[in-house]
Formats: structure tokens, sequence, C-alpha cells
């Protein structure tokens, strides 16, 4: 497989996707069927994702597919080329606020990860890495991460995970809200990875992602330094759901070590 | 005073003021100069502030203006037509993010908010309003707002109010945090105002917040139907800082009657 003729292809796809939601997610519209608003978010939902399957069946059929909506086949295994698709992520975003929800994408040959997308349909900014060859917002080379003190960090993490909950020791979560620079919190997991990723953010947490939260986005988290792992530090499953923390490298174990620890 | 010229007068300054900081605001420049990024937003800060004290007193020198820079006269009364003028809302996203910042501008008549102005620079994007004459967000009419069940709320609230803090119950607010559809923080007030009244969020809280942060956004509030009073119910003190709410009219006295209740 010529990399750069998937990149190519995979981007095309991409945009026209973003063209279609934008066309289809009329402002009028939404605001005048609020009580449809939930109905319409999921019916753009599985239409991208039949976009994209169709057109990824007609580049190359051998080609495997696992959405968040489910519309392709059950993916078992990594083996060949899989592409892990997430149509619009933050649909309470693009309910309610017409933005801040992305198409994330990531492609992976043979378990590797090669491509990965994070494009923010609303502002078409598109946040995107080919392994080995670094990583891009838009036409700028996207930089490595230089390194953040925990004090001058801005976290993106849930208010969840402040309260007492039974994933993660909310005391440390507290520490580490007092101790930052800042936090934020902006409803789309793909948006908080594009963020970290391009220097914006300098983590983000989570609880309970699925792969296509965040396939896209651990390649281009590679390509610039960012250490993306689950809570225990491992790899993330990406076949199945787990924890999971994105990080400058500078403050990722020191965070997982004092702030973002698991109960088992 | 003729109010549509006044309006006229402070978009077109607005528009000028942010085109300037966009100029100023050079991507490369900011990541290059990592360690004087505080130091640019301060001159940025302040240089948008004087440009539109020149240009309020070339209009009008028997104006009053009230900036978070303090580049204005003493302000001890709204007697008069007083403008209130946060030129950068959101300096570390300016810094770090460089996208999430607001001009934010109310413009008072003897103590009546007549005109309210939040600008998101990087967007290009304007929410205003015009006492008794209504608001937009661009060219489009802002609606009034539709009442909103706390089930289905989002809420703009910073995590370190979901944390103990001397100034309100935080149970409580863990209470609203899982009651809720969802929360968000963005690290701007005018922004998370503006997305109130626009109806992307439901409500926003603040601890502390000085007249430039909202003087704005209240004035669009009043118009949308939003209801804004510190943190007591009652309303904002304009000279000085204070508890912030401004939320859905169908959630705010349950917020402040359940959930987010002041200490004293």
């Amino acid at each position: 497989m010529d990399i750069q003729q998937l990149d190519q292809f995979a981007k095309s796809i991409i945009f026209e996707a973003g063209s279609r939601i934008r066309q289809a997610f009329s402002y009028n519209l939404v605001i005048e069927t609020k009580s449809g608003a939930n109905d319409l978010v999921t019916n753009i939902d599985r239409e991208t994702e039949l976009f994209f399957i169709d057109k990824i069946r007609a580049f190359d059929p051998s080609h495997k597919i696992l959405g968040e909506e489910g519309m392709g086949e059950q993916v078992e295994s990594l083996d060949g080329i899989v592409w892990i698709i997430d149509p619009i992520d933050g649909t309470m975003n693009f309910v309610k606020q017409h933005r801040h929800f992305m198409i994330s994408i990531g492609i992976f040959i043979n378990g590797i990860g090669k491509l990965g997308y994070i494009f923010d349909v609303m502002r078409e900014d598109l946040f995107y890495a080919i392994a080995g060859e670094g990583a891009w917002y838009n036409e700028s080379p996207l930089r490595k991460l230089t390194s953040v003190k925990i004090e001058e960090a801005v976290i993106g993490i849930n208010a969840h995970w402040v309260a007492p909950n039974r994933h993660i020791h909310h005391e440390k979560v507290i520490d580490m809200v007092r101790k930052v620079r800042g936090t934020r919190s902006y409803g789309s997991a793909a948006m908080e990875i594009a963020f970290v990723v391009s220097g914006k953010l300098d983590a983000y947490v989570s609880m309970r992602l699925s792969p296509w939260d965040i396939a896209g986005g651990t390649i281009i988290a590679h390509e610039v330094g960012a250490v993306a792992t689950n809570l225990h530090g491992e790899g993330f499953d990406f076949l199945h759901q787990d924890t999971f923390i994105i990080a400058n490298p500078s403050i990722h174990k020191e965070l997982l070590d004092k702030y973002i620890v698991p109960y088992e």
C-alpha cells in the first residue's frame, strides 16, 4: 500500500464528509426542531459512517472498517489494513453548540498506526500525521512538544473525576486541580487530544474511551512526542474500551504517579 | 446620544481592534518566544485598551472608560456614558491555544446597560445586543432562550468549585455535576457567557469576576432572557468584583437554591 496515496484518499473523503455534514447541518433546522436534534445527529452520524464505508470499499474492498456506529463489519483483529472511524465525536456539542465536534480516523496496517486524522468540521481545521514522517495542523508542521512543568500545565479533565467516583482517587485529582495552571473541558475527546498534540493543552484524561475516540489522535501523538497510554501506563487496547491519558512527555509519568491514580 | 450611531462606532472599533490583534499575534512569534508569551499578551492587552481609549476620546471626550488594564480614568460612578472594556478575556487561552479569547465591551448610560458586545477575535464571531431592540450572533438574531430541564442542561463551571473551597458548598456542586447532562470549562468568562446567551451552554458560574468580564455579556443576556446575578441572586455590582451566575431563566433559581450555594 502506497502510504502517500492512502493519505491523499483519506483527506479527500474527510473533507467531503465535512462538507456534507455542514450542508446537512442547517443551523435553522436544528433550532426549529429542538426535540428532533438527537435524531438529527444520530442520522448524520450514521450517514457519515456509511459514506466513509462506501468510499473505502470502492477504493479497496480488502480494507476493514471499525466504526462507532457499527455500520462496518465486526473487526476482531488489526490484521491487514483497518480504518477506525468516529464520524462525529462530540455529539452533545453538535446538538447544542453547532461547533466543537470532530471527525476522527486512524488507519492501522497489521496493528501499527500509520495515518491519523482529527478534523474540526465547523472550523475546517485538520490535525493529522503520517507515521515516521511527522504531523501537521492544516499546512503547518506540528513541532515536537517542549517540556512543561506541572505548575504551568493546562489539563483537559471532566468535572466528574474531581468528585468521588469509582474509577480514580478523586482527592489526588483535587491536588492536581490546585497545582496546575488551569483545567479545561470541551466535551469531545478528539478535540482535547487534538489540543494536546498541538500544545493547546498539556494533558487529557478519560475513564472510558473506545478505539474510535482515540485511534486518530494516538497516531498524531506519536509524531509530536505526546505519550498516550491507559491509566496503568500501558498501551491502549484498540479493540475494546479502556481508560486513557495523553500527555506532554514531561508530565505523563508525574500525572500517573501522583494525580491520576486508578483504584484497581 | 444616538444609540444606532454609537452601535455602529462600537462595532467598527471592535472589528479594527480584532484585526490589529490578529496581526500582532503572529503564530510564529508566540511559538518562537515561548518564555515571552506572557509579556506578549500583556503588551497586546494594553495596546488594545489604549487603542479603544484613543478612538473613544476622539469620538466623544465626555465618555468615560473603565478598562481591565486600568489605562482609562478612575471611574467611580456609572453616571453619563461609561464604556466597560476587557480588551482580551482569556489570556491563558491566548498564550497557549491561540484561540478562545474575546474582546468584551458594555456601554452604560446613567447606569443602564445599553449596548453589549462579545467578539471572538480568531473566529471573527460577534455576539451583541442593543437594549430593547434584541441581540444578534453576527447577522442572525439570537432568540429568547427556551426552557431546559436541569437534567438536560450543560453547565460552564471550573473544576475548582467541585473541590472543597471557601466560596460555595462543593457537595452541592457535585450533586449538580451528577445531575446535569454535562459540564464544560473554556477558560474565558466572556466566551462562556456568549455561549449561554446563544444557548450553547445553559449556565455559567464564577466565584470572582470583575465588571469588564461580564459588562457586555449581561446586556446581551437581558435581550435573550438569560438571568445574570451574583450568587445571592442580586444584581451584579458593576464597580467592584463579585460572584456571578448567568443562566437560562428556567434553571437560574433551581441552581441557586440547590446547587450553587455560597457559604456566607
